[in-house]
Order: structure tokens, then sequence, then C-alpha cells
């Protein structure tokens, strides 16, 4: 059987995901598409040869959609995702869930109300191979009980467009939800804090931003969020247990000796830094829908975590660094929880 | 359009590939298989919704196949391929293209005689990130000209059933054609060597064997093959030219900090060291098939050369050491070359 | 001319600097030594063809003792520190200067009388060669200016008698002081957080300590001091500037390929992390006294501002977390301050 | 007691080691200094407070010499060395211990008439770190039995003055030294091949060069000498077990990561790669000679054997490649052997 999926927002990453499902999962083929730019949705559609249609509402009743991927502008992904639940139809949304925790906790009701997983959101380096190595090593308990987590997520560069509360809401996002997964662990408190400011930043930009979380179990994270290092993409990623410590390899490149210096290069882009995590999240998440089988990616409770924390770490930022609780709800069963 | 592949032989090999073009390569579909053994050939089919058919040639000319894969046992590669190639479609075959290297020859006369590149060999290492990485640096230029190439080739073990020939035609052969494209350059002599024999083979092997080629330019290769090295799968490659030298990477592997120590993994398995190679390998070959241009993956020359390289090598170790000279007809124009 | 040394304090590390001045730095020779146990006094003394003498005071004023070595207990460093420079002699002391931020000032006050540098403390890590060079790099301005230094400082365990103010007091004080060297910028605020504890520690300590300490200058240090990591002693500093970061190095270690894995050992033993860096910290030294110069290495003011940041960080400790102001004096002109 | 050395030869290297006998090493002075340049010698004698003699026959018998340091010219350095054992000093002989075989086999004759070892030869790897590390790891047997050695001893450039020859006799000789060490085995063939030449040479010398040893018990050995790298020192060294396989680490120094790599510096002066052991080197000599012990250093026989097996290796460039048997004399009883 081959998924039927139709994408709702056909921008760069649409599309960029559109040729994912078509070129590199071989059990999916895109066979609707729709935009708020109708021509776009019209010309993307084109390309696979799937049908453009009017709205979000539209596609996910189409009967040629047998699961819907959300892409479109942030704001509208709660609507788009509702209305899937509704629809009984598997979903996958971009990150964020929603953009105010409002809207992830609607959703994380409407499917407990369902009463089976339908949600998967786009984290992918879940998917990573490198941070799978990491899950199996820490949860093999070899390094006993993990004490602190050190990260630092770095870009070369951001456009002026990059606020200073994007640190926490598109960035270090990452992070949070990758740490909750590595460590098992809920999130219970944030604290950003800006040093020095680099000089090579917008002027309204609070770069670099560093950022510390602690864990329901004790845990100590602190993570540099440096969008304009200037030097690379670079992800960093260390974890500390009781006997021992698992680092985050960097990407394998050719080492080069020539005028003085071995070196080897540091990736300038994301894309390429998470190419293969990618790969592997949609190639998991089709074989789930195919398989009629629940979701295993990050949730809609996930969905709902990270945008609590990350209002939680922006709340901190404004307030010149205070420590802020984590205010979640408690978690329901169907996301292995008590409520 | 989707690639209708038909495969002659459904062994280990045979069905990792119809996995591979099943599940990783979106535009191929596998539509025909057959086997010596007819009852493998139809389970096997089976799982992918194929036609089993009873022989090659059938399966060749089948109106549902565009395009072949060899996986057979190497003794019976040379006639499918001179089949596909009569019957003017693409065929992949597995290495080695064919058992002698005039059987080779006649492939490579039959396809110049086609007129057009139909063949393309199983060398899945230029695929690989790594070595397009070397490729890309040593064709720069920023290094110089090349003057040596250092390789290693260990296998953590070997079953009985491998034989000292084999060190070359088996393993070395990976090396030998990877390394004239990627210093476009032709292998001139072969020489091996047996040092001191590990304790741990079996007896009648000599393992580790050290290969010795000088490339028509000049450039020195030294490639120790050693597979009983027991520690683990390891490619070692580094290229040293005149101003400087470009390495292999390693595989990217979590670090880990533990009694006393800091380590990585080593790989056991040499299918997840190329893993990633063999799917970009397939996903191009099925592209340019696709597109209807000719393969650039390795051609049916780079399956003479290869053969008939290695049958100078085994020559050296069977003339306990010799310089072999490498006698190779001259390269005919559909390869680039002037005969 | 060979400088003669006097040695106040003949225990362990009394006795492993009479060593090194001894068997490494050949322009010094040991001619005094005391001690509380005079018969231990006598004993070392007779190692080395020194004279055992009664007190430090004695040892001070002897006119066969050109400089002078504090290696007792802690809490007579001052006193004999202040000896020293009213005696006029050039005076190497062991961290800390004194136990108490007061009597680090007065030593500070006695020697700008004095109005010449005399006394130099014994913090060996500026004269390692990786810190070094990490100053190097960051004085050469391309990495721009310094923004974040993240620091991690493990013991592999420690005994029984180690308590949670040492973590400050005779751990991480050896950041804290190659810190403020390599930045050349003062500590202006300390913070002690004590994540969830290892298992494996004496109940009574907090282990691991995380300390943040932000500069006059804005850039914040994040220091994991965890003094039962099992694993080794093993000793980590990245200092990130606006365009790049410059990162400390491992020791060298030959790399081994065995049973899966590739690995290198880390030390377990602080001492041979250091050893070269001990020993080129007293050939210096002695250099400097030889030549009648002022000593260059950490001075009374870097043994007061230690002192006092250790003292904040201990407060934060005791506090909670609280971030604590290090309260220090202003910089006298003997320091290059303007007080 | 301190060892009073007399240095026959107050070159470069001379005064490089005077300067370590007198800084580094503790326990010895420099007591008298000859060379062909009379006014150099007297020049650098004045510099550490030694006595200017007028020979080198005169200087190992003066009474104020314990030891004899010989850093002439080569081709004197056999007359000093058989005088100073004529004289029954300890002597430390510079690389070569002698330039023909003939005259060190009259050394390893004199020292065994002697009965008693006299003579140490100035390979300075063995007392290297690194070195020893693979020495450990290769004598504990935790790698079974070695079984191949990839070495390569690179310099950025080297003046016209330097021949082909000397890519035998005064680089890979360090490498020949220090293997028999390492492996506690004899060289017994040598050959040399010369690949594609660099461009960035003078065009008498044959750069670079790749040199095959063969070990009595079957070890393979190759060596890359190149000599015009461009790039840095780079000293590569690694031994291949039957269960594993230990690598020579490159000296540590700082990472920096900026405008898209990741790099660390690799050094350009031989000098200091090789500080440290130079120091041991003589520590250790002085240290046995002040114990009245017999040096534990390479012996004379050590010094004879890397002389056959450089003229061995002459031979083979001299003859296009040809694999040289190396003819050694037995090895007497004073040097472990049986004759």
């Amino acid at each position: 059987m081959t998924v039927r999926v139709g994408v709702i927002g056909a921008g760069m990453i649409g599309q960029d995901h559109i040729r994912r499902l078509t070129d590199v999962v071989t059990a999916a083929t895109v066979t609707a598409v729709t935009d708020i730019d109708a021509s776009r949705a019209a010309d993307v559609a084109a390309t696979v040869g799937a049908t453009a249609l009017p709205t979000g509402a539209d596609l996910i009743v189409s009967p040629e959609v047998d699961a819907v991927l959300v892409t479109s502008w942030g704001p509208t992904h709660a609507e788009h995702v509702l209305a899937a639940v509704a629809a009984g139809k598997p979903v996958f949304c971009e990150k964020p869930l929603a953009t105010t925790a409002e809207d992830c906790l609607r959703i994380v009701e409407a499917e407990c109300a369902y009463g089976r997983r339908l949600v998967q959101v786009g984290f992918m380096r879940r998917f990573d191979t490198g941070y799978r190595q990491m899950k199996e090593v820490l949860s093999s308990g070899s390094l006993g009980t993990p004490l602190i987590v050190h990260c630092a997520h770095r870009n070369p560069t951001v456009p002026e467009s990059y606020t200073s509360e994007m640190a926490a809401q598109d960035t270090a996002v990452h992070e949070i939800d990758v740490l909750r997964w590595l460590l098992d662990d809920e999130i219970a408190t944030a604290q950003v804090i800006t040093p020095r400011a680099t000089g090579r930043r917008f002027a309204h930009l609070k770069d670099p931003q560093i950022m510390y979380f602690d864990t329901a179990n004790g845990v100590r994270i602190d993570l540099e969020v440096f969008v304009n290092c200037q030097y690379g993409y670079d992800i960093q990623c260390e974890a500390v247990g009781e006997s021992g410590l698992v680092r985050l390899p960097d990407p394998a490149s050719v080492g080069i000796r020539t005028a003085g210096g071995h070196g080897t290069a540091v990736l300038q882009d994301w894309k390429r830094r998470f190419e293969d995590a990618f790969d592997s999240e949609f190639r998991e998440w089709i074989a789930s829908v195919e398989a009629g089988a629940e979701a295993t990616g990050p949730s809609a409770w996930d969905g709902y975590a990270a945008t609590v924390i990350t209002d939680a770490a922006v709340r901190s930022l404004e307030s010149d660094g205070t420590v802020v609780t984590v205010d979640m709800k408690p978690r329901p069963a169907l996301y292995g929880g008590t409520a």
C-alpha cells in the first residue's frame, strides 16, 4: 500500500518535504496540496502530479488523502491539526505544534478524546544517528544516572527578521525536545542569561544567549545558543553520568593537512546536518501510517511541552534572567502519564 | 516514470538490493525475479509482487523489464550482461563484471559495438560521501599532484571458504576501483607481499597481505589487506599530494569516556559502513535509467580493468611477490580512451 | 649564580617541589628546610644536603636563603609570606596565598608598601602549554572578543575529608585563576548550583557542582566541578569568541584499536596532567629570581582575587545558589590597577 | 655528584646540547669544550664557564671530564668514540656512531674488549613519551604479535645540500632505530622505491621515497620519507598486531573552530617535536653515568645496526629499488646476542 499524503502549506519547508515524500520515501505519494497562495499550490502540485485544493479543510477530508502534513504558517497549525484529528487522520505537523500552549492543549485534549495517537510533531533530532547512539548508551545504564548535559547550538548567521525570542522558540526548541527524550525526563525550570553580545549581530538581537534547564529528576542542562557564531552550523551535546560521559559526534568529514595545519570542514547549513534525520523521520512516520500503528515519534504532548518550556524561557529572557518554573498540566495516560 | 527492474539472482545480495529498490529508491520497482533455484525466485518475487521467471534470458527480454540487475553467481555474470547489452537494456552487474578478463573484454567489445554505455558495475565506494569529499579535494588541485596513497582494508574475520586469492579478487578490488577513479589514473603494476601471518586465521590463508600498485603517472599505492584483524571493519585511505594530504574519515560515532578511557566504537559490519553508499549507488543508477542517460558509475571498462589488475595481483601472490605488469588493452573511445 | 631556596613545610607538596628544585631546575639549590615536625624537616633536609632550621622566621632571615618557598599548612601561609616580604626576599607561596581575604589583603598592602613584587602564588596552569596556546590565540584577536567560556574539572574520586566548600577553594580555584589570566578580565559574580548528586560520593558532599561566573566585561563562564566522576582526571576548557572558538587539547596519548573500539587512555592523576606546567612554573620563577627581576607569574593580587572569588562561590553554595557579587578592593597600581 | 661533561664539537647541535646539560639536566655541568674551530670552542666554553681544549684527545683524557659528548662532524665520530672507550669514559655520540659500518664495528669490538657498555648513540625517539607508550602496549601482548608497521616521516622542506642518500642516512635512520627497539626485532632487508617526484624539490633530489623493511620475525615495515611535504613536520607510526593496532599520537595542540573549519596546528620544527625526548635522553644518560651504571639507551651495536641498514637502503636506492639483504655480523653477548 502506498500512503497518500496531503500537504498543507507549499512554502520552502513544504516543498522540501514533498520532494522527500516523493524521492526518498518509497511508500508515500503526495496526492493533494493546498496553500494560502492558490497559484503556488497549483504549481507545486503539478510538479508531483497532485491535486491542488482550495483549503486545508478540503484537503483533510479528501478521500484521496490518507495522512496530512502541515507545513503552513505557524499560527494556522492548530486549526489544521485539530481538523485532522476530527477527521481521524494521521497528521504530521512541523514545529511548532501550535503557537500557544492553550492551542497545544486543545490538540492534546482532542487527541485524548479521540483515544488514539494521530499527531506527530516535526522534531527531527530524535531520528539522528548520533542522538540515537547517545540514547542507547544512556539507556543501557553503563554510565550510571545522568546528572548534567552540556549543549551548544550555533549558526553562522541569522537574518534581521530573527528576534531574541526565536532563540528559544525556533532554535533551542530542538534541544528542549531531544533532551526530554534523551533523558526520559521532564524540564521543570528555565532560565535565560545574556552574556556580552557579539558585535556581529543585528542591534535588536540578544546573541548569544545561555539557557539553563533543570529537570524533574534534578539533571542540570546548559545550552549555549549562538546564532551569529560566524564559523559554521555546529551542534554539540555531552551528557555526564555518574561514571562517564557520552558526546554527540561531529559529522564525518575528510581530514586535510596543508599549510601548517590539520583541518576538517564545519558544515554551514543546518539542512545538511540533519538531512538523514529528516529522511528517517518521514520514512518511519509513513511506515507507521502504512501499518495502521500509532506514531512513535514526538507526540502532541511533546509539542505542548516544548511550547510551555519555550514560553518559560522567553519569560525568563524578558525578566532579565529570572528562573521561571515550567507550569505544565499533568500528563494524560495516552502519553504515558497518569492524568 | 517508474523504472521496472528485473533481478537475476535472488541470493543474499540480490535480496538486499531488491529491498533497496523497493524501500529506498522511490523511482524503481522490481517487476521480475529469476534464480537458479526456481522456488527461491518464486518466494522472493512474491514478497514484492514481482513475477518469477524461469531464466535470465527470459527476464532480460521481458517487456515488463526496463533495466536488469545481475546478482547471480559470478561465473554467470558475463552471459547475462552480454544478453542485456544485446537486448539494448541498461544492466547493473554486481562485481565482478566477469570472472575472466577475456569475458570482461567481450562485454566491453559488445558495448562498444552497441555504441552506448549500458553497463554499470557494482563498485559502491565511488558513492561514499567520504571518498567523494576526497575526490573533490584532490580534483581541486589544492594539494598539488597526488604522489602516494596509503590504504588499509580490514575485516574482523573471514570464514574458512575465503581463499588467499580472494584478498585481491573480493577485498582489494574495491580499493583498486576507487583509487583508479580517485586518482583518474591507471594502475600499471601490482605486487603482493605476505608478511608474518596472523595466528588467528585458517591455516590455508595468507593473511595479512600487503599490495603495492604503481599507476601510469607514477603514484605509489600501498594497501594492507587484513581480513582477520579481529577488532572491526576498518577502511583507511590517505592520499599524499605535493603540498598536503587528505584522509578518509572514520564513520561518526558517539565518544564515550568511562573507566579510564576515551573511546568510540569501530563498526563490525561492512554493510553498515557502506550502506549509504549502496543507497546512493542505486538511486543514481535508477535516475540515469529513468532519464534515458548513459550510466556515469563504474563502467564495463572499469570492470575489465579491475579484473585485469586483480589477476596481476593474484599472479604476484602466486609467484612470491614478483612485480607483475598489468597488461591492459587500449581503452576504447566509449570510455574516454583513444582506441 | 645558583638561587638558594629555603623551604617552609616539608610535607608531600613541599617534598615534591624540593625534588623539582633539585632534579629539574638547574639554577636552584635547596639550602634550608623547616617544618612544624622538626624530625621530618631534618630527614628531608638531609636528602638534599640542606640545613634544617627550627622555624620559618629563622629560615626567612637566614643568609643562606635567597628565596623562600612556602608549602606549609594553609593557615600559616600569611605569616610566612609577610615575613618574607618584610625581609625583602622573593617568596613563592603555594595556593592559597592566605585562607582569608583579609590576610591576602595584608600581604597585598605589605607588598605595595615595599614597592616591588616579591610574591608569586602557585597557580601552575598559567604555565601549561595548552592554556598558553589558548591565551596566544585569544590575545591575537583572531577569534574576536571572548563571550563565553565552558569548563569542566573532573577527578576520578576524592577522599572523605574533601568537603563541599573545597570544590570552590581547592578545585575551582585553578580555573578561577587561569580564566582571569586567559581573559585578562575580572570576575564580578559567582553562583554555585548543585544538580542531582552522584551516588558515588561520601554522603556529606555536594557533587557535582556547577559554577557560573560573570566577568566585568560580561563574559559568562560555566564550570562543572565533578570530583567523583570515576573515569579519570579530565580538564576541559573552551573559549567562544565572536568569530570562533578555541579548545584546550586533551593530553597526547597513543590511540589503540582493539576489541571493537578505538580508544585513548584518560589520565587518572592530576600530577601527571600538569607535571610539565609545574616544571615550567618553577624554572621561570627561579629564572626571575636569578635575574633579580620581578616575578611575572600569579601575584599576591591574584592570590587575593582568587580568595575573594572562592569566598563568593562558597557563600553562593551556602545560600542555595544565590548569585553573589564579588566584593573586591580596587586594584593597586603595583598590579596594573589604578588604586 | 655532578657529572662533568666534555663536549667535542661546538656547532649548532653541540651548543644545543650544552644548553640542555646546563639549563635542563641538573646533575650535569659542562667543564670542557673543543672544536675544530678553536675560537668557536673558546666562545662557547666561555658561555658556560668551561675550559676550551685544543683537541678531542686532550678533552677525553682531561681529569676534569667524567663523560664525553661527541657532536662533531660525522666522519670524526669514530676516532673520538674509540678514544673515549680507550680511556674507559662514558661517551654519548650523536648519530651516526660512525659513517661506515667498518668503523662502527671497530667501536663495537673495542667496547666488547673493554667488557662493559660505555657508548650511547643519540637516537632520541626511544625517549619520546608517545613511542614509549607504543612500546608498553606492544610489549604487554594485548595486541598479539606485531605483523606490520606503517610509518611516515615528513619535513616541510630541506635545503639544497640535502641529497637523496640522506633520506635514509639522516631521516629514515630515526625510524630504523626506533622500530628495531619498538619491535625488539632485527631488520633483515631494505628496499627503497621512488614514486612520482614532487615538483617542490631541488632537481637532484629523489623525494618522496618509500622504504620497505622486513624484520627477522617477518614484520613488514613501510616508511614514507617525504622531506618537502610543505605542510609541516609530521611523524606517523602505526603498528598492527594480530588483534589490534596502536598509533603514535600527534602532539597535543589547541583546537580552533573558525571560518568554516575545525583545525589544529601541525608543527613546523623537528626540534620542538622531540624537545622533551631530547631532555629525557640526556637526563637518563647523565643519571646512568652518575650512578656508575651501564647506559641503557641506544648502544654501539644499535649504532652499527643503523649504519648497516641505512647502507642497505642506499644500495637499494642506487640500484632502482632492488631488495637488499642486510648483512650484519652476529650480535655480541655484550648487547644481548650470542656471539
